[in-house]
């Protein structure tokens, strides 16, 4: 059957058809008034998003090139910086610190398990000569579900005095409570196909004053990504590249769908969704992969002891239409993981439970309680 | 009136319904089977459309993501680059080599003269130590008007045996012949808004197999620009970083009209345009800007003597709702352009010059033969 896709990956997230309907508009120059207008309305929809006074920078790329740009444009040759990595995503940034030459001290975690945000403290304690340029982290870790404790750790950067916090919030913002500035959050990058419930194409990156300051010492070569351009530009309502026009479009419909909805419900309605496929999972006794207590708002990794993973979401999109994620890397068949971010309600969320019950029954692997993951969900979603 | 916009600049160019509907559906997984049959499939029609065997990438990005990509993958620290400047974006390729650390000789011409291909045989067989490492040029200088001779100065590249011909195919491709593999070009970069008829957001660049050689060696510092890692996923029909999904639904669309249309039709359409709009200009006494015989096929730059460029180019659009493009830096007010580029029949040519005339005439500034463009066109578009 054709056109009954649903998404519940952690990207790209359901879009609204307002914001699909929106971007299918036929384009506009982008050197425009009716382009410079949507540029500076939504300049001022992303700072709100954002909760900081700072210009967030829109460019047409992924996340990983908004967070590439952010790395890249406050550090120079041989800076240290400190990455914590517990997942892909935080060995993504390793490995990005690494391809500019810079020096990289890592503090890991087993994958699954959250960064300790003592380690931080230790290592950022320990730096009295204030080699420590930047600590570069993932806030919601999409590969393991496992949401870092970022408040906790930007203190611990606020503390030392000189190091910027560079913050991964691909699949946080939006999803949770992100207060850039009363964080003190130097530098926060994220992408359109998550949160923003809008498709791939555009990243965002904000950044505090302390970022810009360091913006100015900053000599690693970079051009498309030279966040300076992008500032100039935006101070004019306009960007320093033909932008992608009609993501622009869909950005602005989004933003306003958020607005409408509010920050407050946002973040609990994520929230709800965290609990009620937790509750659900515990109850059709499929293990949590991310330790208990950590697990993140936007994505819920299940670790299905004895059953192959990745057979079960071929299952439950072969027979319902609902696209689960994979595990990454050696968590392929080891887990599948639920999206629960962006445009989702809490019907999807019901609904991609019933779904999985109603596979693990065909397949022969339930438990023999089917119908208790619908239940548990179900007093979730009704507190 | 609203929605009656027409595109008449280099970009973005107008986007046929087909192309705005595929773009319109929802997204899908970057990671599904049903995307990767996309991803296989476009990546055959960029070939067909770039004549060549080598794969072309996509990356969310501009124009100048891919022309940086492609400069910044196939050199290294240091490295001698021969650069043509005749407009801005010949300014920009000097702009990234310098930002890159490289060594950069530039070939200039005054914006509105072709760059002279004996200036580049003369440079190349005078390295005698094969100290040029790549010559970077851009082919149709869309701030200008002017097309290059791109196969004559890459015959010379070819001749001097080491460097690499490194091209801005951004508004040449999909609108003359750049038949990469016969001309021996060794990297061509692109972006979606222009010949390829739908929205910007995605970049594209091909590598030849001598260019993959120079990957091999490249040591300037990059990862979301970083090729191999692009190349490395196409080969699995993928991508490395989240791609622009719906831009891949539209670039699908877009390329199996223009393989319905045809290449040669596609260039000839192109060059009646190039030929109707000059001609028109001529005939309504309006001094066109790049020299004669080398005006580009994707648009005609006109520098109006003695009347304000801008101001006739904001009635355009004020009384016919038909936006043309303006001027760059110090030809702001000097220059407009017309662009003819991309989704444009006859009846937008028609219609573009039958507008200008009739402003003209509005503003008390036509010669007094109104209509004398028209009929110019009309005989070029008859041909």
């Amino acid at each position: 059957m054709q056109d009954k896709l649903t998404l519940m990956i952690p990207g790209p997230t359901p879009v609204p058809e307002t914001v699909l309907k929106a971007m299918g508009r036929h384009p506009i120059g982008h050197r425009s008034a009716d382009f410079q207008a949507i540029v500076k309305r939504t300049t001022e929809q992303l700072r709100w998003l954002h909760q900081t006074e700072s210009t967030v920078l829109a460019m047409a790329g992924s996340g990983t090139s908004a967070m590439e740009a952010g790395i890249i444009n406050v550090l120079s040759k041989g800076d240290t910086v400190l990455c914590g990595d517990n997942g892909k995503f935080g060995e993504r940034w390793v490995k990005v610190a690494q391809a500019y030459g810079l020096q990289v001290q890592v503090i890991k975690a087993e994958w699954g398990q959250p960064l300790d945000p003592e380690a931080f403290r230790t290592a950022l304690e320990a730096d009295t000569g204030k080699a420590i340029k930047a600590v570069i982290l993932t806030h919601s870790e999409t590969s393991t579900g496992v949401i870092n404790d970022l408040q906790t750790i930007a203190a611990h950067v606020k503390a030392h005095g000189t190091a910027l916090t560079i913050a991964d919030c691909v699949t946080s913002l939006g999803a949770c409570n992100v207060p850039m500035d009363a964080w003190g959050l130097d530098v926060v990058g994220s992408g359109s196909q998550k949160g923003y419930m809008m498709p791939p194409g555009l990243g965002f990156v904000a950044m505090s004053d302390r970022a810009w300051e360091a913006y100015g010492r900053s000599d690693l070569p970079k051009f498309y990504l030279d966040l300076g351009k992008y500032r100039k530009s935006a101070a004019q309502d306009s960007n320093p590249f033909t932008p992608p026009v009609n993501l622009y479009f869909a950005l602005e419909a989004a933003l306003e769908m958020m607005q409408a909805e509010g920050l407050d419900n946002i973040f609990a309605r994520h929230e709800r969704h965290r609990r009620a496929t937790q509750a659900a999972m515990k109850a059709m006794g499929l293990p949590l992969y991310a330790s208990e207590g950590h697990g993140s708002p936007a994505i819920t990794a299940v670790a299905p002891n004895g059953i192959d993973a990745e057979s079960l979401r071929k299952e439950v999109k072969n027979r319902f239409d609902i696209l689960l994620a994979g595990g990454q890397d050696h968590l392929k068949g080891k887990v599948f993981r639920i999206g629960h971010l962006g445009f989702v309600a809490d019907r999807d969320v019901l609904t991609a439970v019933a779904a999985i019950e109603a596979t693990l029954q065909a397949l022969g692997l339930d438990s023999g309680s089917t119908g208790a993951g619908v239940a548990a969900a179900a007093v979730e979603l009704a507190r």
